[in-house]
């Protein structure tokens, strides 16, 4: 099995030679900088048979290695014995990125430009110095792959935000445009997936749990041009009459490939066009191609404003925020309510049953239009692996001790979920009691937080580590990521992490919490809510923030210590269940309102 | 009185007409970048009166502006008070700083090249744009300023490090030429006066408070060279005789000015010399004087080592600042138990008084070499400036009710102190005691800290304010600064502050921990311990570090609310207490001894 990646990567090497290329650099994102490529675009999994969901591929003469960061340490260990591929860790002290990493050993390195942005090109190009060169070749494998898959496409839905939340299109585009105006531009690329339909105020689903369309959206101040596989525009059955209002809103609907000839095209120009992408989402590809149309100070570089526009949500959304996480919290502990029952029934419960039954809870509430992500159903030792995925045939059964972890999300049109509940199935040792304790101590010593405007992620990670950090004990990932608007589920601009980020939390910012700790070969423990940052009053001192936790689903008490946890989060705790019990009991099934008021301590 | 600085205002403006200059920056440093000028270089205080130890000055024919941060905004603003001059924050949100000011109001700016590094020389050339131009006027001021200090002269004293802790000087400059192997320089010149003494083992008293010496030095493979002002080779009488021993180990003393004929001569080079300098503290004039003798490759910039080296303590150094905690706790004591039955007995003791039998009681120290700064000693109102000055006619009575903040240090031949305690000097406000607890706690959880290695500062200073956060309260300034061994009570490269610094805390580094609250017109409280980075261990989670609380004196607990602080930090107060007890009674007279155990609660 694993001499498919041997060949493939011999075949790469044969192209090199044939051109003369010291390396070839393959991204794992597509021609918008997605996080989670459609398949068309998964040219690592292709070639070095790796799964994760972040990592790129350098491919030299000699040496062929993956760069990825901790999450994926064990999968990328074990997808890549064999193929000869080497692990090189990222996001770890010292780590050697790839552009250092190839400054002393390539001269020409190949890239597919459409997968490759312009910032992680130029951050190439830099390195190599003045005698090196980045060569863009699209679509660079297409010749060597007999089977690619074609781009994606799928029906549009419009969103209907008097129903479903946020500004209308026509507000958005109002607004972009007096940004462009401050900013000096004609026109403004759009060429991330989630800023697009987010834009338009419209859904689709050419990406897996990523309500995206592929597409581009270039702003004028006098026209608004979509440019989207001409497929995509067969519409939503469920939502046709609105489709019409998009286009009555002004939207030009144009084929994907006129994006090229668009940007190139000045008639009805009288002066120098102004042109503004973002160059860490804009594809080296385009940008090559549009480089010699506009002069160097007509071609405006920057982050996208509509990246921290989308992030703080509205006070609408945030109402519907709040709803959609009680039909999630409802789905959730009736999941939650049935795996109890049915592993001490003793019946074999596998995981991929149990995150099937999961989906299926979730696919009955009004609205729900699939997962945010795909579910993490971890058993045991499985657990240790912070993005295991399980597999449909084998995977473990669900026995009744130890901890079993879910770690899912809904996709809604009001709304996006993410949520991580570790559950102790049973009896627990001391250490499993411990490490549940000591990180859920972490998650709510975060949630308690409250701080100056201003503050940012880095400034409060440390809150989720320290009761860990205090026994010695620690994770390797992030603290919390920005979650979209029935959008993606990874967002920005705002974080949660050790490394210095500087965008201040802004109320309306929804951001995960979700500490945890990992014990390879035995278990993983990870609690996760999704917090709000909101006002908290103005004192002498300035204005404070704090965070509303949006999810609700009650913690398990079973496997915590109170001692370790402290009074004042074990009172957090306590007040946290009753809220979760108060709010979801008038729409649970008779018998698990019974259950959950028990597991309430009410 | 204020009709001085006008004037000198006036004439600068005149000199600036005369020159065809735009404007002209006064920075509040000297040629070493010194925190502290001595008063030949007080040039900001000489043109506006004012005398914090921070501070920029812009003239231009329209505007006159002082740059600070907010420990300064109080006093700048009355004692700018009538000249012209214009409060400009620092460290604020949306501060606009000097380079982006200048920007679209000058094209020639003048400085004074000797008081300005190169960096910041070259940020405002950055910021005026090709068509601007920085002018470099050496002692710019000097024909308008009759009674200008000369450059201050001290006896030099050579430290034994056998007795005094450190490596010896031999094993530095070995260190520094492995260094600059790596690094491939021929020659390296330090600039910043207290990596010049920490490299020789040398001290002096140029600067109060700083036990520096005006000099720079050159170290090559084969020389290490000295200049110094003849002055200075006057020797301190206590310690004539190892001042040999820097000679027998082939320091070469030469001439201060002889620094620029000698980084010019080439003589006996066979090829191309590559020099190191620190941009950052080298300054502008030496810069444009050597710039053109060395090819552009050969001029080396970066960050000196010496900085870090430096700011890691070696094992002796430790021991010795425990043994110096001790005594400079005992002198702590002393006063402390001097002022209560001073203040109870009804007697009249003002502030100044107070700061003078603190100093007094230091003095008394073997090893002591009078004190690291000025001693805050403020009462009431007065402790709302964080950094009051003592006046010295008409200092406040210290009365028994209410705060008494003392913000003091000492130097000793075994390392500096830092502490600040704030006393309740009787019945206080229920609001005085929540500050104090919040305050207090705040720099207890810090203490409490454990982190894995690689934590930089910013990632724990919001443990620190977290509990005056939660209270909607803060301070403006910085948690934590590294402090020098017998030498400055400012030196970098760590801090624990909100700003994101790279440079993590590593074990042997000592920093202050000093959060605070000042309430304007009411009073002003701070803690401050000085706490040493050490090892903790390892785990499965990697390597683990913690601080060790150096600073010896016990934390009056009268103004403590015991549930706000929580059970464990009242039971790390309560242990340090007993510990600063049991540490220091041995070395206790009687009466003190029975009043301190009082205190701790013994």
């Amino acid at each position: 099995m694993k001499t498919i990646y041997v060949e493939r990567i011999a075949q790469v090497r044969e192209m090199m030679e044939r051109n003369g290329w010291d390396a070839v650099v393959v991204s794992g994102s597509d021609p918008h900088s997605s996080e989670y490529p459609a398949p068309r675009w998964q040219q690592v999994k292709w070639l070095s048979g790796f799964t994760g969901e972040a990592g790129d591929l350098v491919i030299t003469h000699d040496h062929a290695g993956l760069w990825t960061d901790s999450r994926y340490f064990a999968q990328a260990l074990e997808q890549l014995e064999g193929t000869g591929v080497e692990l090189h860790k990222t996001r770890v002290p010292d780590a050697v990125y790839i552009p250092e990493w190839l400054s002393d050993r390539a001269k020409v390195v190949a890239v597919d430009g459409l997968c490759q942005s312009v910032s992680a090109a130029e951050e190439i190009a830099a390195a190599l110095g003045e005698d090196g060169s980045v060569v863009d070749v699209p679509d660079m494998f297409s010749g060597l792959w007999d089977d690619r898959d074609m781009m994606p496409v799928s029906p549009v839905t419009t969103l209907d935000v008097d129903c479903f939340g946020g500004d209308q299109r026509t507000e958005k585009i109002a607004w972009l445009r007096k940004w462009m105006l401050l900013k000096g531009v004609d026109r403004a690329l759009l060429t991330s997936l989630d800023e697009v339909v987010w834009m338009l105020n419209v859904r689709g689903r050419d990406i897996e749990y990523n309500p995206l369309i592929i597409s581009y959206l270039l702003v004028t101040h006098d026209s608004v041009k979509w440019f989207v596989k001409k497929e995509n525009t067969v519409l939503d059955p469920d939502t046709e009459d609105s489709f019409s209002e998009l286009v009555a809103d002004g939207v030009e609907v144009e084929d994907y490939d006129s994006v090229y000839y668009a940007l190139k095209d000045f008639s009805g120009e009288n002066s120098a066009v102004k042109l503004f992408v973002d160059p860490s989402t804009l594809n080296f590809h385009i940008y090559n191609h549009i480089k010699e149309a506009y002069p160097e100070d007509c071609l405006v570089m920057g982050t996208s404003p509509v990246i921290l526009k989308k992030a703080v949500k509205t006070e609408s959304e945030i109402e519907n925020l709040r709803q959609t996480h009680i039909d999630d919290g409802v789905a959730m502990e009736c999941f939650l309510y049935w795996l109890e029952k049915e592993v001490a029934s003793g019946r074999e419960v596998t995981e991929w049953e149990a995150s099937e039954r999961l989906s299926a809870f979730r696919a009955e509430i009004p609205g729900n239009r699939g997962n945010s992500f795909e579910n993490i159903s971890a058993y045991g030792a499985h657990a240790a692996l912070p993005h295991y995925s399980t597999p449909q045939e084998g995977s473990a059964v669900i026995a009744p001790r130890g901890l079993y972890l879910v770690d899912s999300g809904g996709q809604y049109l009001t709304g996006t979920t993410d949520i991580t509940r570790t559950i102790p199935m049973g009896e627990c040792t001391e250490l499993e009691m411990e490490d549940y304790t000591l990180v859920l101590k972490g998650m709510i010593d975060l949630s308690m937080a409250v701080f100056p405007r201003g503050t940012t992620g880095h400034q409060l990670d440390a809150f989720a580590r320290m009761p860990l950090w205090r026994a010695h004990r620690n994770f390797g990932h992030g603290t919390g990521h920005g979650v979209g608007y029935y959008l993606c589920v990874h967002e920005g601009p705002q974080s949660i992490r050790w490394q210095p980020n500087p965008q201040p939390l802004l109320p309306g910012m929804v951001t995960s919490n979700e500490p945890a700790i990992y014990r390879e070969g035995r278990y993983g423990i990870r609690h996760e809510n999704l917090i709000l940052c909101r006002e908290a009053g103005e004192s002498e001192f300035g204005e404070w923030l704090e965070f509303e936790t949006l999810t609700l689903c009650h913690i398990d008490t079973s496997a915590v210590l109170p001692g370790l946890l402290g009074p004042e989060a074990f009172q957090w705790l306590n007040e946290y269940n009753v809220r979760v019990y108060e709010t979801l009991s008038p729409y649970l099934p008779a018998d698990v309102e019974a259950w959950l008021k028990d597991k309430c301590g009410i």
